[in-house]
């Protein structure tokens, strides 16, 4: 009864908007997050012209901590990180701070340079975010905003910037009016720092642009909120900034799916945000779920960098899930022989939906922990509430689609409301998920038949031998009820036998 | 990758009604179900008067055999019980239909006597429902209705009687009309079968009466859609009864959650539990979720026969689901030791609902697998999905209420719902819950105060030392927050200080 539990880590962050607490434990080799404590700091707002930090900022900051430390007493210290940033690098009495700071939290905390941010930032977003090439990554801050260009787990270029949403806020919005002039200074006056870097960073190019921090989220949970899909575009910032402008002053602000804490410094990082899109021709940007305290915590734990962080999101799923391995493998392969076949005419040529199906037909069985009954459904609740590094929203809304209809009846209605994909195509790769998934019954690979499948138009036409047929009764039943259940939803699947 | 999968176990009942395949494997000490294929064959209907088995039902019979005999023939021997029972017993040609039935499915079938049949169902019985004392254990089968009393693990008495559902249906209602007469008729046949116990058995006596089977399981189901709760009475029967017989014809049977698969044989096993609650003067029936199947797989897997069914539920969800079990003991304890000190002016003297408190109590973390985020609300999905062998219906829905709600905020209505406790003693057990919970947060014994807690009406007064609250500014604004929610819900939380 008194196994002793797993250790756990702490990553702190007193950032200049916010001071933050993370603490997780390694459960089956996977992170699992047990506290997130949070509170509104606000350090920058108590900066003067001379960069003192005044007595009530650090009042404020010294009773976060105070929170803070109750729980860090139980972890170890070498399982703990507390890194400061831009207000602390910049504030002249900042040894004030970090001396009761320290005497607080009985933990020394670190004071790191932007490039030091800037990095931790990086792997911060290369453990839970993935894709070929080069990523740019941005984190507009209270007091900073860091820009790195980089690949995989190594950032390549990398700059910290004196421009954040609690110092613009002050600078540009401090009487709450939300006028277009107010906007275009703030914009201008981050496009004039933002621009010493543009030339190089043009030069570089990456693949996709990827945000962290307060300002994206909010912006993206707004996004959601309101029916868009997740991607941020220069044509939705300029109409968030249009709607900010008509509400007239920030204590009026009123944008569906905006938190009221998030409304203070919410036009100020929008701001930035417009000139990094101006400036960069940035053309669409995605969140990613990680930055500076996951890269902290991801340091401690000497995490070994997969290559492929879809692939560590899998096993880790699968292990602690407890699913039978073997056959998540054995799915997967036959979904994708199967895919591979019709992928012409069924215009799944997109290398990204195979390894989208793959992952689907690994992660089915993930939902029998709960109960054999409604399964597919409890897979999907779990994909759904998961967090899952790797697949951005919508790839992941496409796999709660695929496996909570891998078994049971379809609903097509699921499929019609994912973004960036089709039904068609969420329709196809779940028919072929379901055949595989029938094929596999026997969780044999030896047992596993020779299949020639071929698509036209709606119509699937399955070759497999009568022999095999004869002999799997009921794989049999249960691929003539599928053709049943196909029928419905206006498709068809027709067996054939070879021989004779 | 390749790591062995656990191994499989498969128990096939050949009924007189279905023929059924659970295929299970043991994962974490649990055990998870894969598969339950099952088939109307309806053997018994093939039997004539002079015990001869025809051949259209032995053909049903094989046919469904070899859906098995796919799936069976990858499990290993010695992971395989497949047995028959009653109308195989009587059929004078058994031999005829088990020679081709072993061939079909390449092992032994054991036709087991109507003893070794109950002794099986009470073992399938207790390892899936907990209570002290004698219990009654009845199962309705196809041919065959089997009566146990015995305490835990063991049966004390038992008989199997040649009655069941397939056959009363052959000869009660055989013309299909639902009138009182064939009513009357069918409960005075079964009535006549069970007199030669009722003495033995009224002299033996029970605490609790529990049901197994189909008939037991599609009567719940149609008292649950219908609005009642789960306890089958007697005034529940008699009213189905007339229902039944308002509706004319089987074939007209409309019944609210009655499925049309059980439609032909429902009357006639609702005539025999009839009889049994008037003969035995059973008062309140509650129903099983193990039975023949399940006690043939814990024979297989030899699983400890552990006195608390219900610890071995709460063990077994909390290795799944990979709790921290110091943690949950430490959560359970304290609640329980808050619970302890208001029972009286809370009338929380109920020993039953200490168990249940703790019980949650341990469970509370079990969606932490899934995501941090609304973790009590995955909880209570996981508790909600989830078979929980030793809990009853109402018990759990208890628990489901208390771990969903063990953070966040209170949803009261949620509370109003629940069958057999007052939503007031409800919103008490999530109350202590939730403070146990907080007071447990730095997950450490040694961190734990004294606490002295009184009860006044719906106000709480919780003492602690001033001292141990300084010390511990996290919990302390917790508790004020908690007091908040409180509030809202027409309650009182008030902290005060011994030591000044």
């Amino acid at each position: 009864m008194s196994r002793s539990p797993s250790p756990l880590y702490a990553a702190i962050d007193l950032g200049s908007n916010s001071f933050h607490m993370l603490v997780v434990r390694v459960v089956a080799g996977s992170v699992q997050v047990l506290a997130k404590i949070k509170r509104k700091v606000r350090l920058a707002s108590g900066l003067d012209q001379n960069f003192q930090l005044d007595e009530a900022a650090m009042l404020r900051g010294w009773e976060c901590l105070r929170l803070f430390a109750e729980r860090l007493q139980d972890i170890p210290s070498e399982n703990i990180r507390i890194v400061g940033t831009a207000t602390l690098r910049v504030a002249k009495n900042v040894d004030t701070f970090l001396e009761t700071a320290e005497q607080i939290l009985g933990q020394p905390i670190q004071v790191i340079t932007g490039e030091q941010e800037a990095e931790t930032i990086y792997q911060g977003v290369a453990h839970t975010s993935s894709g070929q090439g080069n990523q740019l990554v941005i984190d507009i801050g209270g007091a900073s905003t860091e820009l790195i260009i980089g690949q995989q787990y190594d950032p390549h270029i990398l700059r910290s910037l004196p421009i954040g949403c609690v110092l613009f806020k002050e600078r540009y919005f401090a009487d709450g009016k939300l006028t277009q002039t107010n906007f275009d200074k703030a914009i201008q006056a981050a496009e004039q720092a933002l621009k010493p870097l543009v030339v190089d960073y043009l030069a570089y190019g990456w693949q996709r642009c990827v945000g962290a921090s307060g300002t994206v989220q909010a912006l993206q949970e707004v996004l959601l909120t309101q029916g868009y899909d997740e991607r941020i575009t220069l044509e939705k910032l300029e109409k968030m900034m249009a709607l900010a402008i008509s509400c007239g002053d920030i204590s009026q602000l009123n944008i569906e799916g905006l938190l009221d804490e998030r409304k203070p410094v919410f036009v100020s990082g929008l701001a930035i945000l417009l000139a990094i899109f101006r400036q960069f021709k940035v053309k669409q940007m995605i969140t990613s779920g990680g930055a500076l305290r996951e890269g902290l915590v991801y340091e401690m734990i000497g995490e070994q960098r997969q290559d492929d962080v879809r692939q560590r999101t899998l096993s880790g799923l699968k292990q602690q899930f407890r699913v039978d391995q073997p056959h998540a493998t054995r799915v997967s392969e036959f979904a994708l022989s199967l895919c591979q076949q019709v992928s012409a005419n069924w215009q799944l040529e997109d290398l990204e939906l195979h390894a989208l199906l793959a992952s689907a037909a690994q992660l089915t069985e993930l939902g029998l922990l709960i109960g054999y009954k409604d399964a597919h459904q409890h897979a999907g609740y779990i994909l759904k509430h998961a967090t899952l590094p790797g697949f951005s929203n919508s790839q992941k809304q496409l796999l709660v689609t695929l496996v909570s209809q891998y078994q049971g009846g379809y609903d097509v209605e699921q499929m019609d409301k994912l973004a960036g994909i089709t039904s068609t195509t969420t329709l196809r790769l779940a028919r072929l998920l379901r055949l595989a998934v029938i094929f596999c019954g026997r969780r044999q690979d030896s047992s596993l038949p020779e299949i020639t499948i071929s698509a036209e138009g709606d119509k699937l036409l399955l070759h497999v031998s009568k022999y095999w047929l004869n002999s799997h009764p009921l794989v049999h039943s249960e691929l003539t009820q599928e053709a049943l259940l196909t029928l419905e939803i206006g498709g068809e699947l027709t067996l054939a036998s070879d021989e004779e």
